[in-house]
Order: C-alpha cells, then structure tokens, then sequence
C-alpha cells in the first residue's frame, strides 16, 4: 500500500464544485473514475479545498492509497489521458502513509479576478467576475489591510458552514490592476491564508467591491469584523471570479 | 441613412470564424441576425478581418448602413442583449457614409499565446497552443528579427490564397512570456502590421515554435523568405492560441 498525491488543475465551469454530490459531475467524482479505470481497484481520492462549484483551481491537492506497483510520479500522465480537457494533473508523486495536506501546516492563495470594464470580455467571460462600476483601488486596499491577521471572521462566512472555531489568519491581501491583462481592466484581490472559511474569500471579494463602488466606507470592514453577523458584511461575489492559485507547505517550504 | 462601425468582441472557440458560411455558425451571421432583429431592417454587416474558426479577437471592426434612428453609440447596449455572451460590442459608432476601416491605413496587432509547461493548464487550454517542448525564447527572437520590415511573405501564406501580392509590412515582433500569467508559462508572440496574408501570424508562430525547438536555426527564417515557398516555413500553428488584439488607424490615431 502507498500513498500518492496529485496536484490538480481544473477549469470549474462545467462542474458541480470538487466533493461528490448526488445529483451533478464533481472533479472528485471525475478523479475517482479516471483511477479507479487506470489502477484497476476502487480508488477514493480525498481532498484538501472542496472548493464551490464554477470556482477555479491551478493547484488543488488530493491523497490517496493504492496497491497498485506503478510509480507515483508516472501516474499524472497515465491519468490525464483518462480525465476530461478541463482538469489535469500537474504533478503525482508517493507521500508517507500518515500524510493529508488537510493536516499540514499550509499557506493557500487565492486570487478574486474582477473585469472592471465597460462590457465584459467574452474570452475572460468564465474566468472573472464583470463589474462595470467604477472602482476605487485605494480604498479597497485600505479595507482589505483591517482582514490582514488573526481575526474572528465570522461576518465573513456563509451561515450553513459548521466549524469548531471562525478565527482564521489572513497572511497577506493584495488588490491591483493586473496590468498584462487586455487593456489592464482585469483587477485581482490575492488573498493568501493559512485557512479559509466557507465562501469567505467570495464574501471578502464582495465586501472589497462595495468599498471600491463607494457604497461603503473602507472603515466599515472594521465593523464587520468586530460585529461577528454575516449580515453586516457585502454580497458573495461569483463564484467563477475565483481560483486557488498556490499552495505552500511551511514546514518542507515545498510549493505547488 | 447612416454608417456604423462596431469594435467587436468575441471568443471564438464555438465559431467557425468570422465570415458568412452554409454550414456552421459565424460571428458575422450571429451579427447581421441581432442587428437586423434590433433596427427592423435587414442589416449586412462588412468586418475589417476574416478572423479563421477558433480564433479570438478583443477588437475585430465592422460596419453597416442603416436608415435606424437610433444614435450610433447607443446600438452597442442594445445590441449586447441580443447576442450571445462569446460576443460583445465593445463600442458602436456613427463613421462618414463611405468609411471602411478596410481601406484605411491602420496597423493590427495579433498576439500568439502558448502554454509552455508539462502540462497544459485547464483554464487557458482554449486561448493557447499548448506546447511541451522547452523553447529557446532567444532564438525565437533572432528568427523573429528576420521579418521585420517589408518583405515577400510567400512562404508564411496558406496556398489557397488568392491575392494580387504577397509583400507586406511587419512593424514590430516580440516574444516574450507574459510574467503574470500562472507561473509564467505562457509565451507570447506578438505581431503588428498592415495587412497579413491568410494564416500569415499562425505560419510565422508554427516557424518560430520550430526554431524555439532547436529543430531550425533562425537564420533559416532568412532563406524562407528568399525562397518564397510555403514548402520552406514551418506548420500552421492551431487557431485557438491566436487573438486579435489591437487596431490602429494611423491617421486619425484611433486605437481600438
């Protein structure tokens, strides 16, 4: 028995979201299918973001165990001949037996990607969230440096989430005008954190664009943090504005 | 009666490119359809570049006649309803009644995007050539030196072509990778001119792909434009890695 780790790619348009569900296609359910086909016994991955469906992923992480003798490393290729265009396997490769990057000490990174132009760009169409209200960037970073550090995110997650604790650390929040984009219009929030609570980078995402419209002051975020009431905070924004863009494991220093 | 001109928008990965065909769907059909429903009248649009199927544009250009009275800046916003969503007009506009951005001097700029990794990346797989192999972006650059200024480009056009010359004027050829895109893996080939023969900037991508390979040194882009024979260049490389990106009218200064 070993067990192997896939780094996972995939374009979430076209799916129900990572975890199986009964009724649509789920890239977990997708992964299943391709293993159990390409290894000849009833694979079960497990991963670490489930993320929401329509959201995006350049790094996603999944274990899981096998008998089987080929080589975790040469398993990405077989497998990519068996999954559909829109997810691949950009590494495979064995880890100890005990190991879940769920249980690790990890540093995720999103990125919110808004097209902040008069009409939307059809060839972005499914990869950001169109906005066509004037945005102030400025004061959008000042609202998202009050979510940098440890705080009680609670204002910031959906309320059907069940979780022990909803004190998270936001390491770092970075808003700008990604500037190789078509025409510049394409703005990023990058949020990067050690944990994240259901929708909370969408409930942040549409926080961020309330200050930047000037509905709200940057102030405010302040308020909704303090306050601890889903109600007090913005609109979780779309989901197909969001990619998991990295995963760091702090203690190894590996990167994915 | 009145003439418009529409910057047009579109992913072309469900189309079989721009012009009017028996069998398959076009933007300009998709057009002429939304135009003529809007206005009440049949409506025949002219576009100023016959994008191939799959090929994508940020700024295609086209006009057409109309006896509407609605203002010409106003049709973009109602247009836009009525087409589907891998379309959009960026801007509409009223132009003199014999204006044709096909007959005015203008430079175009096509950018060639590969995905140069292990592994293609889901999100991008239908905006980029997705390309293996590790290129030489330094010689891709030398051969790309080679076609700069006026030349004979017999050998980097399709043989169905009809037309009375092959010379024609590149102004400018960079390839670089594009430093924001998912851990920079994506190459870009980036062309401007006055006018490109048919598959001119997917030959002149296939060829450099070849010399980024090692498997032709770049002065050999020299003796393909000497020897004037398609025979001589490289492959056409696939439609889905090329975008219309930018059109300049070189009297007014316009840049759409």
């Amino acid at each position: 028995m070993k067990r192997v780790m896939l780094v996972v790619a995939y374009d979430g348009t076209q799916y129900c979201g990572w975890q199986l569900q009964p009724n649509g296609v789920t890239i977990e359910e997708k992964l299943n299918e391709a293993l159990t086909d390409l290894l000849g016994e009833e694979i079960r991955v497990s991963g670490a973001s489930r993320t929401d469906s329509g959201v995006h992923a350049y790094c996603n992480l999944a274990v899981f165990d096998t008998l089987a003798r080929m080589p975790g490393e040469k398993i990405s290729y077989a497998l990519n001949q068996r999954l559909p265009e829109d997810i691949r396997i950009r590494r495979s490769l064995e880890v100890p037996e005990n190991f879940h990057p769920r249980f690790e000490k990890t540093v995720k990174t999103y990125e919110y990607r808004i097209w902040n132009d008069e009409f939307p760009l059809p060839s972005r169409r499914l990869y950001t969230h169109f906005c066509y209200y004037k945005l102030d960037v400025e004061k959008m970073r000042q609202a998202g440096a009050y979510l940098v550090g440890e705080h009680d995110f609670k204002s910031f997650c959906s309320v059907a989430a069940q979780v022990e604790t909803t004190v998270r650390t936001v390491r770092d929040l970075e808003v700008f005008y990604d500037e190789s984009s078509p025409g510049g219009h394409e703005l990023v929030i990058r949020v990067s954190g050690e944990g994240f609570l259901y929708n909370m980078v969408r409930i942040i995402a549409g926080t961020l664009i309330e200050v930047g419209r000037g509905e709200i002051p940057p102030e405010s975020v302040k308020e909704m943090l303090d306050g601890c009431d889903r109600q007090l905070s913005g609109p979780t924004a779309p989901a197909k504005g969001l990619t998991l863009v990295k995963y760091e494991f702090e203690e190894s220093g590996e990167v994915y």
